[in-house]
């Protein structure tokens, strides 16, 4: 008698941007593990389950990881229909793959479903295309923190002719910009800054690589935000309507 | 009395892997454009909707893109709400970025919502977590096949320590692996190549940089297809359940 996990991808923050499958499995969930920046309307999809908020915002008081561990472990055993929603996607920056692994190997079915990740969405919702002919034919989605203070590899990620998308960046505007410019990327290079992608709350500041950390202070931009650093980051911002 | 053109990612292929916004859009949809390869069960969701099918499959004989922009600019001046359904996410080599700045310049209300890329869903269908700590900090979605026939600068992106995943490169793979050696990749690194992510008939071939053509070869792998490059792509494929 062993339930079943789900690691669900809730999306960017817009309720809207649910995957059918995802708003199917929590219909049928017993229990649900919530992340901190799920957005709770999607609890809407879920009525009669057991919810338990286990956020892991970075660098506040949160559930251990292993805590999390264990209670899917527990419920999974007792029999139970167990989702955990993460905001975005499980597998982008999300520890979906960890948690997959960690529950494989103790005899745990797990299934992986897909969401929208939140640099894409924050380029949708500010007209951005990532990838344009002739300017950008593909996307970068990489995070500026990491728990061993590994860096990622700016200069190489600043000549690879891709958009990036920059993840958890906000303390580490001064580190990217210098990154970038020792790979040969130019100071004004067009930069996006996006609070609260596709939410209401949803703000963005328009900027170029060298002036980012001094319009990001004065902006008074916040976590959660992503930023995406390439020539695409200035098309398109008149021609397209905010989401409704 | 001017309509208004959504432009809306399908997903890739699985139909339980539309958004939720993606799937009230239609339902208000008067006109459908519809691609080749969006899974034609989505038309489900537009009953009412007239739809033209305006595929644009690479290589083969096709609508032209500049006939597909008067569609849309036609019906949206007739006041209609048209929907331009695009498999995958419209932003990630759907040419969204270009239809949304033609429709802009000519005063069209346009709107663009977000799906599920087929890199994404690939790997999660297969369990691989594009990024996992300690192992991937990001990944880079590419396509090897451009119009202008330029070439992506995989040197560089074998440098920048991400997952790559290759769209459209299934006619590529000498080159993709030629141009990532040349940038120092391990001639083991592992690669999965994904045919029809997410559909029944999806299919995976496991191999690694250097043995990729000959398996690919061997396998009959045939587009549309992901190649997913790097670590992960060993990673938790015993522990995952496929999608139901």
């Amino acid at each position: 008698m062993s339930g079943k996990v789900w690691l669900v991808g809730a999306g960017p923050g817009d309720p809207e941007l649910l995957t059918l499958k995802a708003a199917k499995v929590l219909q049928g969930a017993e229990v649900v593990l919530l992340d901190d920046l799920v957005n709770s309307q999607l609890l809407e999809h879920c009525p009669r389950a057991r919810v338990l908020r286990v956020g892991k915002r970075g660098g506040c008081r949160s559930t251990p990881q292993d805590f999390i561990h264990r209670l899917m472990l527990r419920y999974a055993r007792q029999g139970r229909r167990v989702v955990r929603l993460k905001g975005g996607d499980p597998c982008i920056f999300g520890r979906g793959g960890e948690e997959a692994e960690w529950l494989g190997a103790r005899g745990i079915e797990c299934e992986l479903v897909n969401g929208i990740t939140a640099g894409l969405a924050a380029a949708s919702q500010c007209g951005i295309p990532l990838t344009l002919r002739g300017i950008s034919r593909g996307v970068s989605l990489v995070t500026a923190h990491t728990q061993d203070d590994s860096v990622p590899n700016w200069p190489a990620l600043a000549q690879g002719g891709t958009t990036l998308v920059v993840y958890m960046g906000v303390a580490r505007l001064a580190d990217i910009r210098d990154g970038l410019l020792a790979g040969g990327m130019r100071a004004n290079m067009p930069v996006a800054m996006i609070e609260n992608a596709s939410l209401p709350q949803q703000r963005e500041c328009r900027s170029n690589l060298s002036r980012m950390l001094a319009d990001a202070t004065a902006f008074h931009l916040s976590s959660p935000a992503v930023l995406i650093i390439g020539d695409v980051a200035t098309r398109a911002e008149q021609a397209l309507a905010r989401s409704a």
